[in-house]
């Protein structure tokens, strides 16, 4: 791979990335190109702005966009309509985030003309496989850079003193080594590494940072109804919102009880398992309302079908293939079944729990009609179930005939 | 179908199943042997004894059995070493009791020399199928007897007349309709019907039997070590217990803290959707643990092809296909994934919830070597990750060339 | 279920849609419209026309409608592109011709304001479930009749004396049993029943109908360009056709080759297993080409996901469910699959069998540049394979160490 | 990676197989012991001993030996009872044998005290990865090799020019380059590269080395019975034969006339597509029968699972993953449902075709009393139909109110 000449970075403002800044000025002497995204991670950008600025980033260079609709509306709801979680119990969180980045990335190189795109991500981890397959399956031409692969500031003292040869100034509190690495963003935070790499031990309070403990949570469960429009939250209580806006009113109110946290050993795409603790206040309420309204529009093929093929998709997205044709086939899939998934669950939240207890939709499947207990008025003949058993049965009596003969 | 001459008959010496017993000899005038099973449903077996004489059962046709180990080790575990869950949440405490019954009607009718079983499920259920799946595929030439799809004593008033009319004793509390009905064994109990019959309702308090509300358990969290061996749980707390043992205090552990209660609508095989409340305190403990032991004891490939084949498996229980090659299959293919999944599990109870908080194991697959943050002494090579990635992309880079070719 | 006012037969013209006929007008007393299709069976169409008019069906009410076409484009090419096959071999003739059946008896019932369909399958096959699924799932308050459940005209006899007694024509060769069952269309002709009851016994060569004995096919072989848009074939040998024409003329080229021909044992939906002879020879053509053109044109992920989906897909089919959600979401993932699926294949025709010897593509995805034993240009770095293989590995690696570590 | 000490070479006695060993001589002055398996490939396996001696290595590091029944009774037929295709055609014959050559190199190298193995596949092929993988996952320790992917010697000309430098006797055919690779062993005959680059056209005559053309095989079909027992193939007409007698008498009839022949473009691991001539002529049989005996004895649950769990097992053999957790749960599977595959079958082989045209078994589940178009004497009664149909439809039924009732 040749050098590359402009690079747009994926930029967050922090230590570490204004450490990539700096080096890919300094290693390949390129031009850079920030891009510094909000995805809800709870971070003011205009530092970043400053800081680019500071490091010689023309303002005309320096991308800060809000991407949170985006986010939401084109990422985090469709993975939501397939009730996707990985190992059957990560929420994706960190997973969904990393392609639009990569996304952004190869559209502002497109428009700035750079021949390459740089990430933060450690060579260990996920993240660097999801951006980079994103950006060359929407790029097969541009270069990805990622230093923490390729530079040999391989510890702590060697970054800071690199930092410190560069003028890149160190935030007293980042001057220690964090005692766990986060992620953020508006569907969950993400913490892991040191204080949490024994899976043995119970992660220590202090990990959490976006749900209160389900002890210190309200004695009162509260309730709350979520609506949905083909297999979207489209209000609460009543109240219509946009996507970003539905996820920051349930990651409020399920941090509020405790809701969506997980602590998680789970199997990384590169081949080691790793110990996670995730928060996902607001994806956990929208699942469990997800599975709720489905309950009541989705056809049982359908549903089956569907669960059938999440493990796969969940996959998919955590192994950073978001941009592949066997995820958009599902997706098509998964999509063509919500055209009914419409209605709304009521849900309790109390002390870190949130459980559907009510759902009604005009989409309704379920007929009182044929379950009723009840006179059902000739709804539902029972004869006709000594027929269904009959036929279901015929293959199994074939074979229990044939092993009996062979006895 | 000729009149069957002898008939074993799953009797629980509760008003219906002794309407059926009467049933059956004035019906067809047959010899009636009764099977009463202690699955763990919380209920005295020996009155079901002096019914059975009453209604001139002679001694040696009354079975009662206490079958609870037998259903832990040899159904609820291994169906627990799948993860099964079905739709996504229900623990499947009803379906996995009935093939084990039917399992014992076709064993005795063969004993006794009856050509025939009886069961008390209706026919709107899930339950006939499963009992009578169950008996085709264990004995292809036994006759089944389904009363309710058979007789005319469509209504409450009908019952309690024939029931008059036999002298069959009705309990003071029998005599109105019960507001829900119940079904119970060491697993969950089940309520469904009448009260439940509107899926948008809040279920009422008093229909929870085995689980205290999560806002009536104690205020302090507790924690409880389970330990596993091959899949299956074999101590709590350091002490070893039996199957039906750990199930049991699992139950009260679980039931205490209000663990497992479940509101559910779920799609029947017979192809209505219904509404069920299911209470599985012990089952969901069970479940958060096994997937912990898992998680560090169960390679990424086993283990997603495990969670891939889950629905399938779910379904077939669910369905009545306990005893299908297809079951058998999947359990061979789940059997031989559990060989390591030894260890043990730190749960934390707490107002509804049981999470893992910990977890460890001689067979632990987790390398903190590979995974750590800090210098892993070349554990690991992060260079490895290039090539890992560029191999990964090369298709979708062929991909977006082909696309960007034909633009 | 109440007597049917109104009728809509599927009305071939034959002897036994003719008894069926008669036998609605004299059980029912109803109204019969008769539906006639030209599905490509090979048969005239107006004998039918004059047998309805003589046993008293007013003109209007005789539908006679050439159908090919949308057989074509909108079920057997969707199918196709599935490269859906039941059971490893059979390609789903006869199953893929009923929902169309239905569709149209359905809707010219809302026409003419019928109540009722009905059908002349029997009891023991696949074809009423499929007929009658897709009638339900097209209308849930039609009525289906059916009436080989329901007459007692169960011998031969029987029937003939029915017909005599209603002045129904018998043609001279149907007065004796035909030595076996044939169903037939566009796509294939399936022969069963009678002489070939016995899986053990070579099928007699007066069974074959539409294909030459390999033995009697030219001794030279023939090579045949088909050519394909978004994964429908559009042209022969440079020529391009309708999706009926295409069919029809794959035909006259894979009968005369002798290619297509089927014995086979399958497992019906109903429980029992029957052997059925099938002769697809156009249908055979096409699936092999279509494998051709996507084995150059298809991502390797999607095509995998493909051939995992496709047998749910085909025993959909087979089972009768083209009407159901869980098929089309299926399909809609199918279809999202084969937007480059364009391009030419060649086969090779020979005795019975048809080989794909070439094909090529502007949609391509072979790239001989990464191919190559030859120098690449640097297309392929095989440095990359080491860490490939090295994170493919490592899980590998975890897992014997552990195994190591525990001996 | 610290340099290898002692390596353990897979050793065909070829010109490469023998840069490779002077390679490693000189490159890392290593001990070499060489592996030479006879696979059934057809090549004298003594000269190999000969040129090992030749160049130095000494009597006893060398092994020669003929696995040819353990690749059969091991390898292929556990793979033919999954009735295993990669990408709908491909019969896996070079996949297959990777994974026992990499045991046997591990076997030794544990015998022999080396510390390394070694291969000569590209960097760009499937087969490293087969190589690497199994010998990781058999012992994490090892050290792989890949001359390949490490030398400079990456031209023809460069090759020769080391060859003859070390003084490797260069056979004159070997002299120019061949015109195509090739790799054969008892299953199959791969060719690909060079003249076989271009997918469009077709690969000439001279390719083919293991089978006739089809037209230059018999006039006359031969008809064999192949038989089996719980899976595999015992028996040829009748004569009872052990896995690798059996296979090569299938090889013998299939070759003769002209089956298995395929031509295609597969996707490879590595990420891009290639293009092979391969010939599996005994294998082609051996699939066509054993689907055939499975027809009439194996239930339809299993084999419609089996042919659902089939594309991911050929996956996995094909990348390269047989000694991985999730192949043996599969194989665990298969293997169970293999349990009554025992029974006969008559294949017809003709001019490239091999066809199954009978089968029988006294496993048999078919039923002639089920299935007749004559009186069955009660075994089926057709009512049954009219229940298995509406309470498959009811779920229909309800979308279709439901979208009804919302139009």
């Amino acid at each position: 791979m040749s050098a590359p000449k402009k690079v747009v970075l994926a930029y967050s403002g922090g230590l570490d990335t204004s450490i990539i800044l700096k080096w890919l000025q300094t290693e390949y002497g390129c031009e850079v190109v920030t891009f510094t995204a909000d995805l809800g991670q709870g971070e003011e950008l205009e530092p970043a702005r400053r800081k680019a600025l500071d490091m010689g980033i023309p303002e005309k260079s320096i991308y800060i966009e809000d991407v949170r609709e985006e986010f939401v509306r084109d990422f985090v709801f469709p993975m939501f309509r397939a009730n996707a979680v990985y190992e059957g119990l990560y929420l994706l969180g960190t997973s969904i985030a990393r392609p639009l980045i990569s996304k952004r990335l190869v559209e502002i190189a497109e428009e700035v003309g750079a021949d390459a795109v740089a990430h933060g991500a450690t060579g260990k981890g996920n993240d660097q496989v999801r951006f980079e397959l994103a950006a060359y399956a929407l790029n097969p031409d541009i270069k990805v850079i990622a230093p923490w692969r390729e530079w040999d500031l391989s510890s702590r003292t060697k970054l800071l003193e690199f930092a410190e040869a560069h003028q890149i100034q160190v935030a007293k509190d980042k001057r220690g080594e964090a005692p766990f690495s986060v992620d953020a963003n508006l569907l969950h935070t993400s913490s892991e590494g040191k204080v949490l790499e024994d899976p043995a031990e119970m992660a220590p309070d202090y990990v959490y940072q976006r749900t209160v403990a389900p002890e210190d949570a309200p004695n009162e469960a509260q309730y709350v109804d979520i609506g949905f429009e083909r297999g979207d939250a489209v209000s609460i209580d009543g109240v219509a919102m946009s996507p970003a806006e539905i996820l920051t009113k349930l990651n409020e109110l399920g941090g509020m009880h405790g809701c969506g946290r997980l602590d998680l050993v789970e199997g990384r795409f590169v081949g080691m398992k790793s110990r996670g603790i995730y928060e996902t206040p607001g994806g956990t309420l929208l699942l469990e309302a997800h599975r709720g309204i489905e309950s009541i529009t989705l056809d049982r093929g359908a549903a089956h079908l569907k669960d059938e093929l999440m493990p796969r998709y969940a996959e998919l997205i955590y192994n950073g293939f978001w941009y592949s044709p066997e995820r958009e086939m599902l997706q098509a899939a998964i999509d063509k079944s919500q055209e009914h998934v419409t209605g709304t669950v009521k849900l309790k939240l109390y002390k870190g729990s949130a459980r559907t207890v009510g759902r009604w939709s005009d989409h309704s499947l379920y007929s009182e009609a044929h379950v009723t207990f009840e006179d059902d008025a000739g709804a539902y003949d029972q004869k006709d179930a000594a027929g269904f058993i009959q036929l279901n049965a015929l293959r199994l009596k074939l074979l229990a005939a044939r092993n009996k003969r062979l006895k």
